[in-house]
């Protein structure tokens, strides 16, 4: 069945939905170092080809050191992020669209003043 | 290989991103209706698992009716529509998250005075 999430407020400069719960993201993440995850198009949405999640991480933040054999589609909604890239580094912000392959080592650290937020796509199987 | 595809500019109420070709879309549109594609992730990017899409739609114009057997994952980024879902109609919005399942019957409208854009995710194999 076909699920729509409304978007329904900006709180501490991370995007919130209807229905959507908020998770604590990257375990190493202190509190300093805050990250979320919602999951948008998941498992609940019993989506069987791939899932959307949005995470969200305040300033001074990075995502988890990540390397997989899953491939990620990435779209910056809001603020600015360095990313690594194996052994390269990128400066990206709002609306840069990123295609991270299989098994290339990636990595988010929130640059700017304002919250890094960004949609992530996977496989639904990985 | 990653692909980074940096968002450049607006171009009449429409999204652009480097190395990205627009494309017509929806040959049933006539000019007073226009749509674009742009594939922001895809064949090229040689992306196994799903695609990402970017359409735009400008004010009284509409997608395709379609029905298929693929589901579509969709991020509003501007602009207003109406969505007929099956035989319901659904006002969305920037922000608002679908995901619309296997053979369910959907078209978008766009309402209001500003182009319609949204991110569409897709199975790879379809």
């Amino acid at each position: 069945m076909s699920v729509i999430h409304r978007f329904t407020k900006i709180e501490q400069g991370e995007m919130r939905w209807e229905d959507v719960s908020v998770r604590a993201y990257g375990p190493e993440n202190s509190n300093a170092d805050r990250a979320t995850r919602q999951v948008l198009i998941g498992s609940d949405e019993h989506a069987p080809h791939f899932h959307m999640r949005y995470f969200a991480v305040q300033p001074g933040g990075h995502t988890s050191l990540d390397q997989h054999a899953h491939d990620h589609g990435v779209y910056v909604l809001h603020g600015r992020a360095q990313l690594r890239l194996d052994d390269t580094k990128h400066e990206v912000s709002t609306g840069d669209v990123i295609y991270i392959s299989s098994n290339e080592v990636h990595q988010f650290f929130a640059t700017g003043n304002e919250p890094f937020g960004f949609l992530c796509v996977v496989p639904a199987n990985r």
